[in-house]
């Protein structure tokens, strides 16, 4: 038993989600604006949908942490309930690419300010009677599913360089 | 401080891993053996490659966790120093498939085994120096990573389905 151990698992998953924002921060910065709008592969998703669905998801965080109000509660419809349309009306890249910067700068800045303890609590979409028949509904659980989350489209992404 | 959360950050690290072996499980199932020789976009590496590299870089666990000889060792140099080659003479898809499957097999078993203390110890490519100054350079950290690792890659394979 070692209080570290809490502490650097907490820390790790943090890092590791850090890693994959980076990575992400890499695209943007070698993709023009007009690539976005490329599919990854023929008849997948285009990149732009990809943005707006890991915007979208990570945004859950937010309320899933109990940190607040959701910034970008209007993308989970477009970005997480339909699948991409190819013909709809999203907003711009610029547009996103924004709020991808905003939204990680406030994920890291809430982040930091969380406790151990926070962390390995329930996140807000589990009772309190499921928690306690699994405490892995914690959010650092959520969290490190995230970061895979991303790691996955990420990997379908990169198709576009 | 809580002694459960350290134990809860191991078992949820495993978690994640066994739901991303068991996403390459049902894309393993969906899959013709003909479909891994193809493409999983235009010039992008083919499911064959993926397959191999996944299991070479899982299979590098067995070393880095002190467990043993690694199984998979002549993979390493056609999966992951070399780039895909397409004109290789590489493994059958039926052999990789069970390699896979003995693999998660092997690890599995040997990640029951371990205790907490083992997963936040230093990986073997880690010198005492190193790990002191850097804690983070642990056993489940190397797990999460290979978990995003795969997602990554899962992301890419689903091309083929």
């Amino acid at each position: 038993m070692n209080d570290n151990y809490e502490t650097l698992a907490v820390q790790q998953t943090i890092n590791a989600w850090q890693s994959y924002n980076k990575r992400l921060d890499a695209i943007i910065e070698k993709l023009t604006e007009e690539t976005w709008y490329r599919e990854t592969a023929p008849a997948r998703n285009r990149g732009i949908y990809i943005l707006g669905h890991l915007i979208a998801v990570n945004d859950g965080m937010i309320a899933l942490f109990g940190l607040g109000e959701r910034k970008y509660k209007h993308l989970e419809k477009p970005f997480v309930t339909d699948p991409e349309n190819k013909e709809a009306d999203y907003p711009s890249v610029a547009e996103l690419k924004s709020e991808w910067n905003k939204l990680n700068g406030f994920l890291e800045s809430a982040f930091s300010k969380m406790t151990v303890a926070d962390w390995f609590s329930a996140h807000t979409a589990v009772s309190a009677e499921d928690f306690e028949k699994n405490p892995m509904r914690n959010k650092l659980n959520v969290l490190m599913n995230r970061t895979s989350h991303q790691a996955y489209h990420i990997g379908q992404l990169i198709y576009l360089i």
